[in-house]
C-alpha cells in the first residue's frame, strides 16, 4: 500500500493540473496525498479532486508515499528536500517540477538519503493564470518534459518517472542539468525577462492611457508572461543567473542589429522579416524529434508506475532517445517557400 | 445600386475576414466586389464567400462602388490611392485596415480627388497566419479598430466606417494619426520587433537544436508574430520608422534595469516581478474604457451602413467619445492584492 501513494508538496497550477491527470486515470491503484504551505490552496485542490487528502504536514504527506512530486518554486524545493528526508520511506522515488535544474539536482543529493531515489523533471508547460484553480488535466499533453535523473538514481526510479511523464501525457526528455539550464534560459527565461521588460516599458510610459487602448492580441500574448508568480519567477532568475543575463546582454545585441536593419531601408528590413518568418515555419512544420526509447528496452506504453524501466542512466538514455538531426525533413525547404511565395534567390 | 457596393482591395487574412464578416450579415443589401495584386488569394477568397465577385483590375473593382476597403500591406496601399482616382464615383468612401496611419493619411489627401471622403482605419487584431485561408468572420469581434478620419471627410463617411467597423464586431477608437502611430509603436511594433528578435536570436545560437527541443508555450506565444507577413512588416518599419527606433532604444535600456536588479538579488528581482504582475492584472481586470458616443448623437447600432452618421469630425468624436480617464474601477487595489496575496506594504 505504501508504494501506491503519491505525494504532491505544492498544490497551484503544475501541482494541481497533475493531480488532476493522475486522479482521473482508469482503474488506478493508488492514493494521491496533497500538501501546500497555503492550506487554502490544498483544500481547493482537494475540492477540484487534484487530490484525494489534504494534509497539514510535509512529514504527514510524504510518509509512506511511493513517488513524490515536489512542486513548488525552486527555493521552496530547497527547503523541503532538507525537510523531508528523515520521513521518507526507503525506496521512495522523489522528482520536481522546478523550473531550473543543477540547484535542486545539487540540493537532492546533499539533503536525501541514499536510500531513495531522485530524478529532477521539468514540464516545458504553463499558463498565464497561477492557483490550483487554474489547473487541468491536460496540461501537459504533448509538451516537452525534462527529466534530469541523478547519478544515483535507480532505473525503477527512472522508469516510474517516464512513466508519471507518460500518464501525463508528455514526451520526456532526457537532458543534462546544466545544459537544461542554458537552454531554459533561453526559449523560457529569457521570454519571460522580455514579457515583463515589455509590460513595464510601456505600462510607465507617459503616453500609456491613450497606448493601452490600442492594445491588442500581439501586446496581450508577448506580456502573457509576466502575470505569471512572482515567487517563482525570482526562484528562476536567482537559480539561473548567470545564464539569464548573458542571453539579456545577446539580445540587446540583437535589438541593435534589428535596429540597424531598419536604417539601413526597405531591402534589409524585408530581408531580416522575410528569413525569421521563412526559419519560424521551418521550426513549426519541422518540430524536433524527440524519439522514445524504442526496442526491446521500451517500456510498456500503457502504465509504467512500479514497472522497472529497463534502460541505462542518463547518457545512455540521451544517446538512445534524443536522436533528431537524422529524422528526414517532414516539409522540405522548396516546398515551404512555394508556401511562403519566396524566390530561390530571395534566402 | 452603385451606393450598394464595397470593393475590398487586397483579400488576405484582414481584407478576406472582412468580406466573411460583411457577406454573413443578414438581409445585407450590397454586393462585395474584391481584387488581389496575387489573384490566386482573391480566387481563394471568392472561393469561401469573402467576396461575390473577383476582378482583376483596380478600375473594374472600385467603379460603382460606395465603399472602398483597403487591405493591403502600407506601401501597397500608397500605390492604389495613387492609381484610384480617376475610377472612384463621386461620394465614394475610401477607408483602409493598415498598422501604420500618419504616411496613408498624407497619401489619401494627396492623390485622392475632393469628391470623394477618406477616413482610415486600423483593426487591433491579427492572427499567425496570414492570406485568404486563415480568414475568420469573427476576427475583429471586441477588437478596438483606430479611426482616424481626414479633416476633409464629411459626416456622412465617418458614418460608414463607424457603421463598418460595428458591423465586424469592433469597438471604433477616434485617434489623431501621429498619436497613433506613436502608441502603436510601443503596443504592436515593437513586440513585432521582439518577437523576431527573439527567434532570430535562439535560432542563430550554438545550442538551436538542443534548446529547440525545449521550446514551450512561451516561446511559441513569444515568438508568434515573427511568423508575420514580411510585406506587411517591412512596410509598418518603413512608414513608422522613428517611433520603432525609439521604442528599440527604450527596450534596451529597460532589459538593462532588469539585468540590474536581478544583479542586485532576490528582494529587488522579487519587487521587479511581483509590481509587474500586480500592474498587468490590474490592466487586465481594468482594460480602458471606450465609451461609444452616447446621446441623440450616436448612430443607431443596427446598420449604420449609408446612413449619416450625426456628430462632428475628429476632435468633438475624441472628445465625447475616447472618455475612459473617469470611469470607476471595476476591481479595486485593496481587491487585487488580495487576490494575488499581496501584503499593503508590499507595492
Amino acid at each position: 500500500m505504501a508504494q501506491s501513494r503519491i505525494s504532491i508538496l505544492g498544490t497551484g497550477l503544475i501541482g494541481s493540473s497533475v493531480g488532476l491527470a493522475l486522479a482521473a486515470r482508469p482503474n488506478r491503484q493508488y492514493d494521491i496525498v496533497g500538501a501546500d504551505r497555503d492550506r487554502s490552496n490544498a483544500r481547493t485542490a482537494k475540492k477540484l479532486g487534484a487530490i484525494d487528502r489534504e494534509v497539514g504536514s510535509l512529514e504527514e504527506s510524504v510518509s509512506g508515499a511511493g513517488l513524490v512530486i515536489i512542486a513548488t518554486p525552486v527555493m521552496a524545493a530547497r527547503h523541503i528536500l532538507q525537510e523531508i528526508g528523515p520521513y521518507l520511506t526507503a525506496g521512495a522515488v522523489v522528482t520536481d517540477v522546478c523550473s531550473t535544474k543543477a540547484d535542486i539536482m545539487r540540493w537532492a543529493e546533499e539533503y536525501l538519503p541514499d536510500t531513495v531515489s531522485f530524478v529532477g523533471g521539468h514540464p516545458m508547460a504553463g499558463k498565464e493564470q497561477s492557483g490550483p484553480a487554474a489547473a487541468v488535466a491536460d496540461l501537459f499533453k504533448n509538451a516537452t518534459w525534462a527529466i534530469t535523473p541523478s547519478p544515483k538514481a535507480d532505473e525503477r526510479a527512472v522508469g516510474v518517472v517516464l512513466g508519471l511523464v507518460e500518464a501525463l501525457g508528455a514526451t520526456p526528455l532526457y537532458i543534462d542539468p546544466a545544459e537544461h539550464d542554458q537552454y531554459a534560459a533561453a526559449v523560457s527565461h529569457l521570454p519571460l525577462v522580455m514579457s515583463v521588460a515589455l509590460f513595464r516599458l510601456v505600462r510607465d510610459s507617459h503616453g500609456w492611457e491613450d497606448a493601452s487602448l490600442l492594445a491588442g492580441s500581439g501586446f496581450k500574448d508577448l506580456t502573457r508572461l509576466a502575470s505569471g508568480d512572482p515567487t517563482m519567477s525570482r526562484d528562476i532568475m536567482m537559480t539561473n543567473r548567470e545564464a539569464v543575463l548573458h542571453w539579456i546582454n545577446r539580445l540587446q545585441t540583437e535589438l541593435g542589429t534589428i535596429a540597424d536593419a531598419l536604417k539601413l531601408g526597405h531591402e534589409p528590413t524585408y530581408d531580416l522579416f522575410q528569413s525569421t518568418q521563412f526559419d519560424r515555419e521551418h521550426f513549426l512544420l519541422n518540430p524536433p524529434l524527440r524519439r522514445r526509447p524504442d526496442g526491446p528496452e521500451a517500456p510498456s506504453a500503457q502504465d509504467a508506475f512500479g514497472r522497472l524501466f529497463v534502460g541505462g542512466l542518463y547518457d545512455k538514455l540521451k544517446e538512445t532517445t534524443n536522436k533528431f538531426g537524422a529524422a528526414p525533413s517532414r516539409v522540405n525547404d522548396a516546398e515551404l517557400k512555394r508556401k511562403l511565395g519566396v524566390r530561390d534567390d530571395d534566402l
